[in-house]
């Protein structure tokens, strides 16, 4: 079904950028596999594989012997081409006679979503159509990859909706587990053992999903749970997300454990938190079809800045999909490592973090992550958005 | 451990290809996983990352702010740097101090294990070390990684052991499973149940492991198990692995399903088990460092044709390690698909597979696939070999 929606999609995009051909070549799956193949076949391929979109829709594989009856069975190409020695001569007859003026292929400096193609592929492909006087066709497919995956249909945002469901679901256990004396680990333990109660996946690496840092002097991001011990006084925030059906969630919530005697967070730390729910507002206030994620970070980095914290060290937000980190429009500011993401526009469908942050010194960090997706006019919240600190008594 | 090991290993595979610096440049691998990144680091990576070893034996890295604590907890790199914007100014100033006269890095046209690097990220690199005259010393790491992943230290071989005793273990199960009237999909579900009760995970997709073919007309390999139900006279077989420790086992076995009254297979079934029986004994006596795998396919490719069957349309046999499909040279024809890979030679440490198959016509696919490790003198079997049909009563 996804794989028929998204070859039909291609089709349209391939007019809309005024394009020919969209050529996915790729080799042994399970090892080096292009992102966009769970949108055109349903396993892994073995030997040289090509898949091809044609700006009318007609659709042809190229794949080993063994490949062919899996790529059949999908209904979604009009011809598929079996081979036991090799690809070169197949995909060469098939070209001259589609004749493409441009063969857009998956590579991308500024976006890792649309750079499936190694380059070892790259150099045999271009030999191949050398061979035949088509070398200079290839152009990249970014612009058709990023609108593919970027693009939600209503069944690919059903899936995220079911994901943050679950995530907030084992927030919400997790809020009544998390006491003084437990550690990071403990807390992080007993969230996977309700991901595996639920059967499903983290939505990224086991090893920092759930993520959770207690206290001031953590390392903050990207680093697994460790036997550090929750402490009254401490801010306690975690990172999670599960996968439903191959699309993920991702939120970040924030607690506080309250000292004894205490009813509500200190003044510094409701600041903090207030800080960033403020943060997150602007953010979302910019959000719509034709805005740029340069403007919507800028607008957010600046209410942490003028409210006297240092800036976050990371984009705003980014896009959700199959992976955590899946799109190339980014919410972010113009340093060299987010290339032209953060000139992009939004555009409907795209499913969006907001996660700013910030340190509370001696505290810990305070950050919320919610989700949105973009719609015709604004966004619509995908999570129920954190407005107030969990309060965690000791 | 393994990632020290490697890396000490990659420092002297250096000095042996007359190399002077190896570079892994990567970014989002949850989406884009270089292969050769378990060897280098323990979890995923987010921005543009660079993992450098010199002929010295000199370890640098550097990578996102957020991913530092990661890499240098692994004690492997004498120094980690972390960036918050870009990679570019980092990387530039460490190859000015080190000016290495070339730069290998992880493409390759005939190897995918070697082709880690996307071709957005080798544009990328180009362009970097282009601002700091250097482009022209970028080259195929090909021989080094091959060498990495093939020469398989004592630990790697003690994995691939176990994974092995583990799926000879289960197959024993499925042979006091298998009976007429079970459709391929219940034997594969037996199996896979079998798995999951040892906390282990097949070698390759669910979908295809266990692969189980049963009888004439099947679609032969890499193709999901069907309700095609097993019959009396039908040759069955199966294509199964495990993983342990991340290393897999990959190994083929041969049912024959006993007729009303009879002790035996059927003449026809016996000449074809004892014709593979005879072909991996050809291949297995041609195996010592030095031989092609071009010369051992031929060997054991010939005493299929020589009996009047049919040649099988794959290579006879590939490497195993963290992949099913690990390695560089295989023992293959010289087809077009397999590029170089049936021209390289033979050496220590390597883990190869030996798989001929022919069909026995109205009966069904006869193939044995077993395991051996390449030594000094010849080879060692990892796997005890299938010997004799396993035959089943109704």
């Amino acid at each position: 079904m996804l794989i028929k929606e998204k070859i039909k999609q291609a089709a349209g995009l391939l007019r809309e950028f005024d394009l020919d051909c969209w050529l996915t070549f790729t080799r042994e799956t399970a090892i080096n596999g292009d992102p966009v193949l769970p949108f055109l076949v349903p396993g892994d391929l073995t030997w040289h594989s090509s898949f091809l979109v044609g700006r009318d829709g007609r659709t042809k594989a190229i794949v080993g012997r063994y490949d062919r009856q899996m790529v059949v069975d999908t209904g979604a190409y009009d011809d598929v081409e079996a081979f036991v020695t090799g690809f070169r001569e197949p995909l060469q007859a098939y070209l001259k006679t589609l004749n493409p003026r441009t063969i857009a292929v998956n590579y991308s400096e500024g976006s890792e979503i649309c750079d499936g193609l190694t380059h070892g592929m790259f150099l045999t492909l271009q030999g191949t159509l050398a061979e035949i006087g088509m070398a200079d066709r290839l152009v990249s497919a970014e612009k058709l990859v990023s609108a593919l995956r970027e693009r939600k249909s209503a069944v690919e945002i059903g899936h995220i909706k079911e994901a943050v469901r679950h995530t907030q679901e084992i927030y919400a256990l997790a809020a009544g587990f998390l006491a003084p004396g437990k550690t990071e680990k403990e807390v992080a333990d007993s969230m996977y053992g309700e991901v595996v109660r639920r059967g499903l996946k983290t939505a990224w690496g086991r090893e920092t999903c759930p993520a959770v840092y207690t206290g001031p002097d953590t390392a903050q991001a990207h680093y697994n749970p460790t036997g550090r011990t929750i402490e009254r006084g401490h801010v306690v925030n975690m990172d999670f997300g599960v996968k439903v059906e191959h699309y993920c969630s991702d939120l970040q919530r924030t607690f506080y454990i309250l000292e004894e005697g205490e009813d509500a967070a200190p003044a510094d730390v409701r600041r903090g938190f207030e800080t960033i729910v403020r943060s997150i507002e602007a953010a979302r206030l910019m959000m719509k079809p034709g805005a740029t994620g340069l403007e919507v970070d800028a607008a957010a980095r600046k209410v942490v800045t003028d409210a006297g914290y240092e800036e976050f060290p990371h984009a705003l937000g980014h896009q959700v999909g199959r992976f955590p980190h899946d799109g190339t429009a980014l919410l972010g500011p113009a340093w060299e490592k987010y290339a032209r993401k953060p000139f992009r526009r939004l555009e409907p469908g795209m499913v969006f973090t907001i996660e700013p942050r910030l340190m509370v010194a001696g505290r810990g960090i305070v950050t919320i992550e919610d989700m949105v997706v973009v719609t015709e006019t604004g966004t619509e919240w995908l999570s129920d958005p954190q407005s107030e600190l969990i309060l965690i008594r000791g």
